[in-house]
């Protein structure tokens, strides 16, 4: 079998956090599980939130096989029971003991972590990033996700001339003094992937603003226009500052637009002409649609895939996504990524699992003819660390 | 390999049948296998349906894999050769000898099963059941189709007060004093999934009842608006009574609708926070859309997936489905069901693939790490019972 | 594990070609990888093509684990190093010694290769199929692409009736005289498969012609119409002349109408009443939704699915491919084909190949209880060429 232990990591998708140095278990379970099913979902919904339903939403969490594997990885890690409480007692111990960025350096050289590329678009208020770097012990490089800015805009600005320029504006100190590397957009949260490509002109985001002022909730489609043409201008940016935008696609959490976050549906946009010298980065691959997005890095020469969320939060599903994306795209547009949160101890294990589902597809690979074993091992680096590194730049 | 024969089984949904005690080789294959491609359906297309054609559609029935495991499963059973004939004989043999019930009873203890949750909104005219719970020699809970009614009162009804108070009349009786678990719905081979969770109000369903009445088949949006009217006013008497919704996803034969039958088109109803009290039942999770099914119930908390139809008639598709469900499901999630029907024979296979099924995707999961074998061993008597029995109450 | 080198292949779907003797490393990369991706894509957008960029295309085609696949064959076959160079050299080497017919048939006979049915609407200009039938030494049988005859009609027709005609009798021509064996659509291409069943009449075709005529451009959904009506019409002939239809379904290159190529789309039209006594073969089938057109060949009777373009171009799909579309469709409705092109290598590699992931899929399905070895190797005798020869009487 294959083993990529040793082989560096970059995280090409997670979140920055707040430091928690000691948690509950449950408040730890809340904190590093798949986002959803949350107690104020239901309490939206009109229904009391008991001990009971406290307990059902708690043993949804854990019963993943995700949970299970991240479980039973720390508890090696730690040397302790695999149960969350034996888990995180050792965690809050280790964190008093040694202190927050000695701990979690630690995992992440254990894993092999070397740079985090996050999006700070979430969690909201933003995380301020010079304390997070100081904490994770690991280099820090940030993407710009749009739509902060464009809620803010919505909120605070009503004139289209003055909306066009701060936009423009607030990109451009993004990705020039701001430290950005690149864009983020998470559309597929709000108006879907069916962006139409036509929606470059700035009349479109005028008339569109101006509808979305007047209508107070009777809009139509302005609303779904205004934000097609943001994410249009966004693609120009990227293209004049030579920067990735990654775009998600596929599962997010409950609030994702489901009929509508298929890679299949960004493909009128990807082949625009204006847009072919953009490079694109498939947040999450698109899965469960993860065919899609390889099938798009394989057509059009600027796609890339990036394999987080599926991996971990879909537990088993690794080995499979990846041996799927790799169906088309070549190994050299294929990132590794986490899209994990709040804790040191996510981004670890989801680093383990990643080098193991990376070694069983590959393995599979070798044995089926389809690459020797010294392609697997180049394979292996270049969606661990190198092809985020040159998308990056870092 | 992990072995779960003995564990018992109840199957979540599947659907009651007339006992026919004596069939030809070509009548037990039309009854047991999968729906559609019948010579009914060539003749309305004016296909002359010869020999030749009868022919031909035997093959295709008989060819699937899923008809061919079967066969060998059930030539094992009763010590024969592993043809149609053979075991047709053996069969009608064994009825003659030791009379339906209890031929049926021991089929059913073979392989564990308990209870049969029947939909008896198919066949039509409905089956009798108490006649049905004689013969079966099981446990019987029924669950109400609500197009059963909708039909009848399309048939019958004029004016939207009757229609509505017989609606809501009948499901209120169904779930009292009929004996009934919960409700079903096959709107997927209707109108589709993408029903408007903005539907509940009365006057929706007076507006479509009206167009429906007036426009002699021009009623444009009219059945569909009616038909999501109905299924909002249906949830809200699952939350009623504490009784699960059964929502018909993904394939089934050739009437479904197939272009909207992904369980991603039911996402905006599911979160919708008036239905969040709701618990559904995904029937088939979806397949071949099943890992939309599987995250619908990670990131909802109301949600189950019962594996039906897929498994069995997918074949081989068992195991795959399992894991592929359980990427984002907990084992808490999911529940055993076949979707059989006609005859005794194919609920006993389907028991017996389903724990094979089980058996190589748990299996697997043990040996990835996701899983201890203890937790393996719960995992599947979650599946093929406790789920289910604690969803239902029995 | 199983063993099918020695059966003979119909390819059921590729591309004729113009005979090449002598290529460079380069230009034989571009003429057998698969499509998308090219440099007049980046030019179209405005990109300058130099070296580098040049550079990255051939490495994101030689890449691809096809390509790394079809390259060790190669170099197996030619006993030289698996280099691309290497390859190229040994393979001009060959036709220079041996010429080009010898070279070809050879080939194919390593590989089983006995007919290729071939759709010549690809490449444009039509290569002539006299010089092809000498070079390639198998049986060719076309079947003729009907958007190259929509085509020249929309250039070169304008009134209704005398398009209808020149439509109808082109088709009638090839069909009989002109030595088609079926006919061929890419309206997934064009407008997508979401294909209106009511297209039929022909005053359909009239309003659509002349809109299309008078709109410059604005013309709605005219051209759809006008496809939708000619794709039905072009059914009738197929009853009329007792031959399949291949419909393209799934992944193409770049150009294929992504949201809208899934074989469930096709679902309406297949079953409506006119159309049930016309043969249909689902192209690629589906891939990456090919667990649809699996699906379709269950519940309809007269589907078939043809394996190519996920096999070879999506390299290790090839057995899940296979497995998954089993898990519905009966191994007598399954037909191999490559969708290769440009040189007679990619045609042997992909028989290899899909010889290779035959044997993978079918000896899972003997292990794991779904049919008998006798009954996996007459499977693989009809999926690789006995169904073919069926459906076309060939």
């Amino acid at each position: 079998m294959l083993d990529f232990s040793d082989l560096s990591v970059v995280d090409v998708h997670c979140h920055p956090y707040i430091r928690k140095e000691k948690l509950s278990a449950d408040d730890w379970v809340a904190e590093v599980s798949f986002g959803g099913g949350s107690a104020e979902y239901l309490q939206e919904g009109g229904i009391e939130v008991d001990d009971a339903v406290l307990a059902m939403l708690q043993r949804l969490k854990r019963d993943t096989l995700y949970f299970r594997y991240m479980l039973r990885r720390l508890a090696e890690y730690f040397q302790v029971e695999a149960t969350v409480e034996a888990v995180v007692e050792a965690r809050n111990r280790a964190i008093a003991d040694e202190g927050y960025a000695v701990y979690a350096q630690r995992l992440h050289q254990a894993s092999g972590i070397e740079t985090l590329i996050v999006d700070d678009g979430h969690p909201l208020p933003q995380v301020d990033l010079g304390s997070f770097r100081a904490e994770v012990g690991v280099e820090v490089a940030p993407v710009f996700r749009i739509e902060v800015l464009i809620q803010q805009l919505l909120d605070e600005v009503s004139s289209w001339p003055e909306f066009q320029r701060a936009y423009d504006d607030g990109i451009a100190a993004a990705l020039s003094d701001g430290g950005y590397k690149g864009l983020k957009s998470i559309i597929a949260y709000r108006t879907g992937l069916d962006i139409d490509p036509r929606s470059r002109s700035s009349a479109q985001g005028m008339i569109a603003l101006e509808k979305i002022r007047r209508a107070r909730g009777r809009g139509g489609d302005a609303i779904k226009n205004l934000r097609d043409h943001l994410f249009c201008r966004a693609i120009e940016r990227c293209i004049e500052f030579d920067v990735p935008f990654q775009v998600h696609t596929g599962m997010g959490d409950w609030e994702v637009h489901l009929a509508a976050c298929r890679p299949a549906l960004l493909m009128e946009l990807l082949r625009y002409p204006a847009y072919r010298a953009c490079k694109f980065l498939l947040v999450h691959t698109g899965y469960p649609y993860h065919a899609e997005a390889g099938y798009i890095a394989n057509v059009l020469p600027n796609i890339w895939c990036d394999l987080s969320e599926g991996l971990p939060f879909a537990g088993n599903a690794g080995a499979r996504i990846i041996a799927e994306v790799l169906e088309m795209a070549p190994p050299s547009r294929v990132c590794y990524g986490s899209d994990t949160y709040g804790s040191p101890e996510p981004f670890y294990t989801s680093a383990l699992l990643g080098k193991q589902a990376l070694a069983q597809a590959l393995q599979a690979l070798i044995n089926d003819g389809f690459m020797s074993a010294a392609q697997a091992q180049e394979s292996a680096k270049m969606i661990l660390s190198d092809n985020a590194r040159e998308l990056y730049g870092i």
